[in-house]
This record gives C-alpha cells, structure tokens and sequence, in this order.
C-alpha cells in the first residue's frame, strides 16, 4: 500500500531541509552556531527505516549534545544535523519489525526526513491514543523523565516535601502533577509569574516562586525541610536548597541549565558537608539510561492522559525556519509549555 | 558479688578525671579549647549504669561534634567531658538488662566515670572474644563504618575499583581489605611513605599513594575509572576524583576532613554536573543512623580477625593528659593506626 493512502494528512517534501550544526558552541548554543540546508531525501539500507519527522523537539539537553565533551551521549556530530528528539511516521521500512505508516518517537534530529536503524527508535507509539504531539513531550523523554525518576530515585512517601526546578517546564510540569498524586507537597520555582501562576493552577503545585523576583534564601527557609529536591538548574538555586534537605533527603539531578558554561568549570559552594551531615543521596539522572523502561512509563502517563488526570502545555511553532535560536530561547524561558516545531 | 571481685584487673579511681569542653572551637578543636577537671565518681540513678572507662576513643568526628551546628547528633556541651566513645566496664548496675562487670561501648566521653542510660550503649560486648582495645575501633564506628557503608552503597561487583581516602586510618584500613575479599581492586591514598607502604603490605591495597608528595590528578587520570569513592576528607581530592568516576559510580561521603572550617563555607569546582553525566550515587554516611546493624557487624568483623583475615593497628596512649592535643594530632596525621587513650 503506497504510504501517501496511509497518512494522507502528510505532506511529503521532494527534498529534505536540515538544521545543520556548524560549530561547537562553548555554552548555550547560537543561531550562528547553525546553518539550514537542503539535500536529496535519503534511502534506507536493509534494515533501515525512512522516517518522515512531524515534530522535532526542542530540548534543554541540546546544549551538552552541541558542546560534546564528557557527556552521556557522543557530540553531535559536526556538519550533520542536529542532535534531536522528533516523532515522525515511517514512511520505507526495510526492517521487518517496522511497519510503514507506524509512528515513532526517536533520534531522528533537526530535519524532514531520517534514515535509522531501529536502535534510534525509543518509542513505538503505533497508533496513537493522545494527540501525537504528546509523544514528543510528556509521553517522550520529558514526562518519562519526571516519572522515572521519581520512581526510581524519589522513594516517596505520604506528606513529604518535594522542591521542583523548571517547574513549569516539560519536565516539571509533570513532576508537580506526580508528585501531588503521590500525596506529596510539591513547591515549584520558575521563571516568571505567569509560569508560577500555571504551577499552582494547572501543575499540581501547593506553592510556587518566581527566581527571577523572589528572595529564593527565605523562600526555603520558609517552606520548611525539603525531602527531594528534583533539580534541573544547578547553580545557586541548588547550593540553597541542600542547605534545606531534611536528614536522608534524595537530590534528583536531572540537569544544570542555569550554568551557562562548564568550562571552565565555576565554583560554588562545598556541598560534601551537607551530603553527610544531611544523609542526603544526590543521584544523577539521564533519561537514556533507561529506555527499556520506556513503554511501562508511556503507558502509565497515557493511562493518566486519557483519564484527564494529567495535563501538559505545548508551545509548538510552525517549520523549523527558526530552529537556529531555539535552544537559546528555551534556555531564556520564553517558551510556555514543551517546545516543538511542527513540520509535518 | 562486688565488683572487684568480677574485675580484678582494674583500678578503680576514687575521683572522676574529665576533659571539659571549654570553647566552642571554630575548626579543629586545640589544646586550649579543653581542660582537665576532678569531680566525685557520679552514682546512678534507677535505669542507669556506672560505667569505669577503660579506652578513650580519638576520633576525627569529634571535631563536629565540638563545633556544633547543623550536625547529626547534638552539639558536645560546654562545661561538660568531651563527647566521645569509650570501651568500659559496667561497675554498677540499676539497669535489670545489664549485668556489673560486663564490658560495653557506646558515649561514656573522655572521663574516667560515666553514668549513663541504656540508650548510650552502642556496643554490648560481654566477654570480649578479641582483644578488648578493637572494639573501640575496628569493632567499634571505625570498623563498622567500613564494613556497612560498602555494604549498603558500594554495591561492589567483581574487579571494580576502589580509592579510598584515608586509606590507612581506622576506617579506611579495613576498608581496603573489605575490598580485597570483595574481588574488587583498592586504591588508597594516605599522608605518608609509612602508611603507603602499610596500605599495600598490610591492608590489602592494591596501590596507594602520598597525598602530600604525589601528583593526585596524574595518578587519578593513571589509576582508570572509578566505581566508587569511599572519601573521609572531602575538598580538591574529592573534586579531582569525581571527575575519574565512571558511569553509574558510588560515592560515599563519610567524612570531610581536609576541609579545616565550613564557617564562612568554602568553595569548591562545582559538581552537579559530574553528578549528572556520570550519573553518579553521592550519599552521606553517617554511622550512628545505622546501630540496628551494629551487632550484625561485629559479629561478621569479630569472625574475620579471629581467622586471621583482617588486621588493624593501633596508637595507644597511656593516659587522658594529652587528651587536649589529641584530635587536632590526628588531624595532622602523626598516629599510626587507631588512636585511643588508656586509662583502666
């Protein structure tokens, strides 16, 4: 069956138009650091899937993946495209476990169309249940992180305290929504009042503060002992809030976006001591890690989805034309919900 | 049956000796933070003990608890006998489970006499089955912190490598020959040619160095991956070893003894970062959370000396006078193994 009778909503472009990435950017990545350009559509090899991308991710994480370095997945790759996170539909599949017409959330990057092997593949989201976007954000690594790593490093029990960084964000605005339905207290700190306002309104959240405007030392001097601090900034914020731990208080560690540059690396203040006396346990999370887990945790937050306990906020933007100051405007707050461009 | 009778071995001072905390010292506590005092032998109440001490326990951890602040157990009080554990025989009993000229371990403070509730009974050894010294170190936190914290986060697997800080102190000498029995590779590093050479000829490291001669970044990038950090002292070593972890490494934070004050606190590289790429496990360890598991522990340790397969050292010295100095010369390093005082 030709694929245009499968997925007749789908325009398919006679080229493929890339954002490519130049330069190895030294923090957050800038619009001079890529180029867009456009080539042939590629052809799969055996074993190898075409897939047509709809919406492409835009993610705080891009910036470790454009700097390279130590980090938990190679660089991207210079004069590629780059490094990203989309969903898209198969539209050639020479791998006999991949039907054409099938959706898929995976390592497709910045571009229309990807050549991969299955192991690019994270998710097979088949036919979807919620609006497909969903499975770029809260049902991709965004959502899936915040429920694993609550799940896995978390050890909540009733009535505990848990502080969320970007709390409004992909990540966080799921984390409040779980950690409220765990029958904990979530406390979220954001970065304008209008996110603070959706925080308490719409996430889940008993409280939220503004970084931006708030005194952040009385605001957890206030909030009482922090039981798990589920951090994606670093910085400041985090040398603040393990000085408020509670005795055997967990630190989720799943980003540092408010550190511009690691190098070379700054200082801080010395955090040993609080680990010990404190008990603390401060784990690193990355997401990829974990993808065998990936389908237990899509099907949960599916599950929730549909049963309107769990909501999520986009900011989709339409083609990719501006995709070259998109991580740097992520990295500035101005998105308000998870950050996609739509290309299909 | 008077006491006399049970232990004939032991004078029994007819006054109370005790080194007062004077000063609430702001790093390491000096000679002049302390003063020796006389008092009448205190008496128990109904539900008490009198218990004769017999070795005085030194212990880096007293600095803490000197200083006082957020800390895991309360702030030693001024005026009174320095908090610190202590080996001793019960010479009186008011308590029907604790039977007179049974020897016990737990906070008697440096002072020759201590009236105390059960709950300051850590250790209740009875007739010791080694040498009565050991169970104020190797069977006493020393050797117990060794022996639960790999248990309960080194979560070692065969040929692993382990650096250990410290490496031929109470703690980390038995760490290194845990280690060892574990399969797995130790690597100490320690103050000294002396106790470089007792690491590996006597506790079971496979290599060790100098800290004050040796290039520790050179032999950190030299000794390959990490997989867990068992650190007592914190600061630049610490951060230098956190950037050798490997993937998914453990780090236990048992102590921060090279740090000589936390007030104003100083800064160090930042390490969220390490935390999270390497998805690193950072956890406080502090002993006296875990005394449910003592017994278990002095049990297990108890059968390894009396086998043959696990050796300690011991500094002893005769007497309280020097009591004043002594911690701030174990933090320079000058005993050679674990430091008690002699006073039965």
């Amino acid at each position: 069956m030709p694929i245009e009778s499968l997925v007749p909503a789908y325009t398919l472009p006679a080229e493929n138009r890339r954002v490519i990435l130049k330069n190895r950017p030294a923090g957050i990545p800038q619009p001079t650091d890529f180029a867009l350009d456009e080539s042939a559509v590629p052809q799969p090899a055996d074993l190898e899937l075409l897939v047509r991308n709809i919406y492409l991710s835009v993610d705080p994480a891009q910036r470790g993946w454009a700097v390279g370095g130590a980090n938990y997945i190679p660089a991207a790759p210079l004069g590629g495209p780059m490094a990203a996170l989309a969903v898209g539909v198969i539209v050639k599949s020479r791998h006999q476990d991949f039907r054409e017409g099938s959706f898929v959330y995976g390592w497709f990057g910045w571009q229309d169309y990807a050549v991969v092997g299955p192991e690019k593949v994270l998710t097979r989201i088949g036919i979807p249940r919620v609006k497909l976007s969903a499975y770029a954000g809260i049902l991709g690594i965004n959502g899936i992180t915040a429920y694993l790593a609550l799940q896995m490093f978390g050890r909540l029990t009733q009535h505990e305290t848990v502080l969320v960084t970007t709390a409004a964000g992909a990540v966080g605005s799921t984390v409040g929504q779980l950690v409220r339905s765990a029958g904990c207290r979530a406390i979220g700190l954001t970065g304008s009042d209008d996110k603070v306002a959706r925080c308490t309104g719409r996430f889940g959240y008993d409280a939220a503060y503004n970084y931006r405007t708030a005194d952040i030392a009385a605001v957890l001097a206030d909030i009482g002992a922090i039981d798990v601090f589920f951090d994606s900034i670093g910085g400041d914020v985090l040398d603040l809030a393990l000085r408020q731990m509670n005795v055997g208080g967990r630190i989720i560690q799943c980003g540092t976006a408010s550190i511009a540059s690691w190098t070379p690396p700054p200082l801080g203040l010395r955090n040993e001591r609080e680990v010990l006396t404190r008990r603390l346990s401060w784990h690193g999370f990355v997401i990829f890690d974990h993808t065998g887990k990936f389908d237990e945790a899509v099907r949960s937050l599916e599950a929730k989805i549909i049963a309107g306990d769990l909501v999520y906020d986009e900011d989709i933007e339409i083609g990719m034309d501006e995709a070259a100051s998109a991580i740097e405007r992520i990295y500035r707050g101005e998105n308000q919900g998870k950050k996609l461009m739509f290309i299909g």
